[in-house]
């Protein structure tokens, strides 16, 4: 049976409160980068979402539980008001964590209230996208806790739990698309992100996709094989960057005697080689492609692979929360879960795209410059959370979040 | 008739050297900004480009003309050696620009006795590749040394020498196109560089074109509306660029009492409300595009577009170096020469694209990550360089170049 | 009586937690910026400094409590080992405050058990440091916390409680000191750093000194002169930090309507005309001087008043934590405690001076460069901490201490 | 017989020009950091200098050369007026050097007609003060252009001139200095500037003072003993500065082989050992004199050694440009010219300090922080234009004057 919206409101918002269980306050205040957030602050911005884009509506003459928080718990939204600065948001020693949570509980309450008899469909729909908009922070704390932990050299986990090991993973094949005109984006009913719209007709030539995730023993081949010394297999850009930040394996990897570890959220562990390769920025996904004489997928390819997929995969509901070995199976596994894979696309608005109306607006559109695709979801994101048409996107060198490698090539003529 | 190809040589290679006709050694040795270079640097690297890869092939048992100036000049090819920095190429007053001119004058006698009997193709390839790479430092030279000259508090001229004004220009009309499966891209004979190829197949929605590109006087409009302080004309880094570096106006401009004047190579001048918009981020062109209600083509509406129009324009040849009005006329006019027009397209591969071989793969390919295509070529531009399928990129907020904004739209429904 | 080893122990140490009882875990684990430290950083370094340099001589065979903390909680004792980097200090989410409190039990523990029975004077005299160390860290909670407090846009407060204000301060007297050569520095009994030492000689010319401090309302007259405008009155460094860092009022001031309000540690308050002037730099404290046809007196002039004056004034353990009007008095007041004093020295070693011997020989003479000294105590001082021979330090930007400024002259001829 | 104002004025000026003739244009337009300013910069500022303090006053109704000038050509008098930024002096091609030179020229006519028949006191020490600062300039255009050739890989000379090297050097003996109260500080006739006044009386413990400056064969001794990498002989700024700027040796010096060279004005050369050691910061000077169980003296110290020396030395005139090895003899040798040796003193006001009257009272005064006190001139100095209370002033960090290194300690008890 489907929740009721109260039903599915109260769920999404008590996931969200699970996650921050396994942190004290500290952890939950302090802010590794700018890059970054505090959970206190994930906690309290879900919370203004629906306090300054549903409750107005909902419950006229609805109060702010805190008028400061109007400007102190805005993300961006310019149409808003003033933003407290991002890269401090790690100073807000007060709210304390309690004061959050009785904000939470504030807010939800009176959303309990008002959706125990709502009605108005519209206002259901900004409900909708403030339950997606909690969905998407969820990860944001878990990459964002994530850097944290590891910062610290203590390297302390989120949670002690041993990591079940892949025992093996399938061969890499290559599955075959023929060339067409074919339509990518959402259309229907379901949610889906104004950024999805609207569904529209692309060439495609054909392509070969890899039937899997790139997995950490063959990047560690690509290591060794000097991938990140040899200059002709990077983008000039990513080659700068590889040289001013002085990379030499994924974010969380580090050399330890003569094997490497990583990071995980379960501490730190040693190196899988049939798990996924995972924190790789755009540049690496790029370069790790190039030495394997393949390509990234762009995003309409990618699409067209997953619209015949099950979504399934390895989610954060699974509780893993760090991608696991691909299952085996006969066609393109994992697209769904485990790792977000980066495209060869840039982030930019479809033909005919028209963001939200109203301040709204600002949630996707504003960022479509600079940044690249990627698609599927990971190991963190919620479960329901993705579809095939959905877009997710970060700079090229942005590695904290838990991103890897398909591959894509064109067909031998 | 056709020229030789020494002639051809000879032609493009002095052409560079009546560029810095008007220079001091002084002017050309300054470095105005690290993405600028000093002129006597463009000579030289010029230079560099055929002692490298076409001398030794051609003239077996070739000695360099003075081996420290492999590395000296070395732009970016990694494949070639190490690279002088390139903030520092200001630092360089020696080798002295006589010096500059001699190393010229000894690689042309070298490239001359070859060309004289010259055949093979294969080299007289990499020769064309030399000049046409030569052209595009020649429209360099002109874009830093207006940098340079703009940042003297004496605002000296490249050459004095009024600018005629244009009388007036005609409405702003719109061009549709319809959708359909189409070819873009460079095929066949010709010179073209290889990031314009192959010619491939896209699908492309119905579109309306404008008939000419944004004027000063149309970007006034929009200045006095606000433009620059208007969050939601501006995606989120722009706002960004907008707020940090203090943007008001296009560079070059500066308020004088009350009205706006702008440093040209001819010296300082009113703005013509005629004139194209000039010297503007891609950032600023898609505010305007905001503001106008409409969009920034993306590149392949631009070349179905440019493969129908005569190859005609404002170039530098016509000595203006400054863009004019467009001229009457019933189609689509300006879209070559005057100023280099922002599209809405990142810069990055064609499916199937392929880098040149060995060193001169880096070239153009590597490049191809967060940056945006212009097309068409500017005033800087030399004649006889662009064409439909040609695609010049830079990053978002670069402002230097003759760069300018051409207006589309998606059809009413 | 005077108290044992022990109780004196006992009483810094909880002294120590007292001061941060107000705070919540939070408060104490963020780091506002790179000069100030996180309150669970200060508490679980200075319980470090006796686990270094006190219980492995103290208890043979001792064991670290953890072995991780030699280098998380070393400040910057490169005899000691590496140092976990400054900057990051506010990322160390663990240990948690209660581990770090824990921490401090066990190493109270052990050295009381030490302290009991005794009686080696060379580690009575490492336990007395340790001990001066702790309270020069307990004024750095208090000024690290009002940091970090008025970085908060709710302004909160370290702890609720009107201050009483100033009634009225005695008008400013000078009192004329005549020339000769005098002794300065410590030498005796009683505790001193070694920076203090060794007593020597100096030659002074005669000079008077201001009887009190200069007040908030003689300040608010030099910034109605245009106090921050004026380059004349500004030395060429301190006049560039004014421009570059935007000072126009001492740190914590902000203008509210047509009043200048301050961030206290008792929350915000009106500025009190009557009260010392506080957190000012150097550079605003020399450049008052200089409007006020005056000048900051040289330590050695200080010293040579102080050494006349009873050792009493406002401190911290008083509970103001905010400086107090000039008590009335014939003589020179306030020389004690209120705020900190700059003097026009530089911080250097006096001749012959030999810092401690080992690892400890780095806990004051690597610093003397580039900083000025300070004299007296603030309201932020435990009482009985300084002494007429103590030297602070401070380089010339820095603001968030609690210092203020005395006047000196040349005498008139 | 002591020469006319008129004929001192021309000697000073035209040497400037003496100096700037082995450079190019080029050379003398480029700046190789914001420290440091082109050679072309400095022969209109001492120009300026003239122009702006003397001739509106000897020439009543003069007319500045180019009104720009004004702005651009001061280095930093607010009372003047705004200033072009100091580190864009390198992008001024224009004026060119030839109007430069002509500027020159212009403003020396002006000044001889004046200088031929003048009498005004007051108005000849303007025009002396501007020769001192003429000749400070003469000194800079040296270490810049120094600074300027270094930077390029050609490693090019000032002046092609093999440079005698130093057979031996007397081995280093103490002279002692009995303690007292001693006068220093400039009295009487004779041009000094502002900051060597007034004379006073200052108290001296005894002392001890090295007989000559320190060599590069004994700093060759300090790196080998491991004296970069040994945080123990380093203050704290210093050990920052070692690692965050790589210092491995002194400036100019760099590895080839088993051997380490130095850039000097005459091209690359092998270290000679008997030569002082030359372009160390202040903090390598401290650290190479803790290292060496002694300290740096303070300027009291200095002066009275000098006061007894004649003054003689190895100064620009001699034409070496390059410091030479200590002349035999049995007294404190090298303490005039060779290289500026760093003081342990902290540049501040004498007591009773006045800065000269009006926008020349910004001359010296204004720099009275952060900085140390070099004494006793270089090999870069004019001869004649030093004397034993002269006070030259840089940053603890600053390498690129010729400042060295004269060892002082405390007499053994």
């Amino acid at each position: 049976v489907t929740p009721t919206a109260l039903e599915r409101y109260l769920a999404v918002r008590g996931r969200t409160l699970e996650l921050v269980e396994p942190l004290s306050a500290e952890d939950c205040a302090v802010q590794s980068m700018p890059d970054a957030s505090p959970a206190k602050w994930h906690l309290a911005h879900t919370t203004w979402f629906f306090e300054i884009f549903a409750l107005p509506k909902a419950l006229p003459g609805y109060r702010p539980f805190a008028p400061a928080y109007r400007e102190l718990f805005n993300s961006y939204y310019n149409g808003v008001g003033e933003q407290h600065p991002r890269a401090q948001r790690g100073l807000l020693t007060r709210p304390s964590l309690a004061e959050v949570r009785a904000y939470r509980a504030h807010v939800d309450d009176c959303m309990a209230r008002w959706l125990e008899r709502a009605a108005d469909p519209e206002l259901l729909g900004i409900v909708e996208l403030g339950l997606q908009h909690e969905q998407q922070h969820q990860e944001l704390i878990l990459t964002d806790v994530k850097h944290l932990l590891a910062c610290n050299p203590l390297r302390p986990a989120y949670r002690e739990a041993p990591l079940a090991r892949g025992a093996s993973t399938a061969e890499l094949r290559w599955h075959a698309w023929p060339e067409g005109v074919f339509e990518v984006g959402h259309a229907g009913r379901g949610f889906a992100f104004d950024n999805e719209s609207p569904r529209h007709r692309v060439f495609a030539a054909a392509f070969e996709l890899a039937s899997r995730a790139v997995t950490c023993g063959e990047y560690l081949e690509f290591m060794a094989d000097g991938g990140y010394a040899r200059h002709e297999l990077w983008l000039s850009d990513g080659w700068r960057a590889v040289r001013e930040r002085g990379w030499r394996a994924p974010l969380y990897w580090e050399r330890s005697g003569g094997a490497w570890l990583v990071h995980t959220l379960a501490g730190v562990q040693e190196i899988d080689p049939a798990e996924p390769v995972c924190h790789v920025s755009w540049f690496e996904a790029d370069a790790f492609a190039r030495w394997a004489g393949a390509r990234l997928p762009d995003e309409v390819e990618w699409e067209l692979a997953a619209a015949r997929a099950p979504l399934e995969g390895g989610f954060a509901d699974a509780g893993r929360l760090h991608p696991a070995a691909a299952p085996a199976g006969s066609g393109v596994q994992q697209l769904f879960g485990d790792v977000w894979e980066w495209t060869r696309s840039s982030y930019g608005p479809y033909p005919g795209f028209r963001p939200l109306a109203g301040e709204l607006g600002e949630y996707n559109g504003k960022f479509m410059s600079g940044q690249m695709v990627l698609r599927g979801g990971s190991c963190a994101t919620p479960a329901g959370h993705v579809r095939a048409t959905y877009r997710n996107f970060f700079y090229p060198p942005d590695r904290w979040q838990f991103s890897g490698i398909r591959l894509a090539r064109d067909p031998r003529q």
